[in-house]
């Protein structure tokens, strides 16, 4: 009997740096697939539909909200932003594992609804470097680098609402340590049920 | 602050192989060491007290049991063997992990009393396979087979009460699969708090 696959939810403060570990951990590992959300903000140059994001506009979005075909979603920068349902189970029941990079209110919500995902928080090394990261990135104004600062720090108050914590000192080791993570679940027992039954069967 | 260390169970029935996954596994992590019981039998040739076994009479190892000072007995073969806390209780305090090699039932009863220890189950391919092994032995008479065999299906039933189920097709991939364990367990949430506290403050 084929096993479920993983939903393997990696997410984080802002500046923790999710993104550039999920892109390493997908390179190296051909057989992990990321989620792939929906959209009401437009295409940008050379994204495609299904494969960056599901481009749909309001109305559908809202409707999709009203028949609770989200895992979860949330409105930012003036555009609403959801993973779907349907598109992650569809894989999990496949066996595939999939990853989902997302922010800490939004893991919070697909723990909710999919408890039994594999919920792993990113830590930067301290709370200075969390601000060097920030800051770096050049794109953001003061108020704007003291907003996601202040933001940071309420969702470090978090991390314990999930199973994991890894610090990412080093963008390899912090992908060594996930990779170990998803090999260690799949040998936990309660997603084994089926392998013992058909030892002792 | 220094994290505690881990206390890894590894256990399984008899015929299981987790002998030769613990001697591989010490061999390839040098930073493991392995725990030390006590017993009464005598040592032989080339043992030593303190590295195999520490050897004692049956009046210490009762005034031992009495003073409640090992994590499980057992009387096997005519003799006592116990796993001593004060040993592995040292090692963990250091930051040092240990592996524990022992049967079901031992590693029910530690268990109960650190349940914070990782417990894994190794188990054999199939019923069939655990059958060739106990058999291929050749040391035991048919009766005594037969014994072992129904001790082993009984075993693989207890096997839920384990955290972790690792199927001992080969040894290197089991030998891997308790590495990543090992990993793992090491990011929970629950086992690094002094980290969080230590980026929050």
């Amino acid at each position: 009997m084929m096993s479920k696959g993983l939903l393997i939810v990696i997410s984080g403060p802002s500046g923790c740096g999710k993104g550039t570990i999920c892109e390493e951990l997908l390179n190296r590992n051909k057989s992990l697939s990321v989620s792939v959300s929906a959209t009401t903000r437009s295409p940008r140059k050379g994204e495609e539909y299904g494969e960056n994001y599901f481009y749909m506009d309001e109305k559908k979005f809202q409707e999709m909200v009203d028949n609770d075909e989200f895992l979860e979603y949330a409105f930012v920068h003036n555009h609403y932003y959801g993973t779907p349902k349907q598109f992650v189970f569809e894989k999990l029941k496949k066996g595939e594992d999939i990853i989902l990079e997302i922010d800490v209110q939004g893991a919070l919500n697909v723990k909710k609804i999919y408890p039994e995902g594999v919920f792993i928080f990113i830590l930067p090394p301290s709370i200075d470097e969390l601000k060097n990261r920030i800051v770096k990135r050049g794109t953001e104004n003061l108020r704007d680098i003291a907003l996601r600062l202040r933001n940071a720090y309420e969702e470090l108050n978090k991390a314990f609402e999930y199973e994991y914590l890894v610090i990412n000192d080093e963008v390899p080791n912090a992908v060594r340590k996930i990779e170990a993570i998803i090999i260690a679940e799949k040998c936990r027992a309660v997603r084994q049920r089926s392998v013992i039954k058909s030892i002792l069967d």
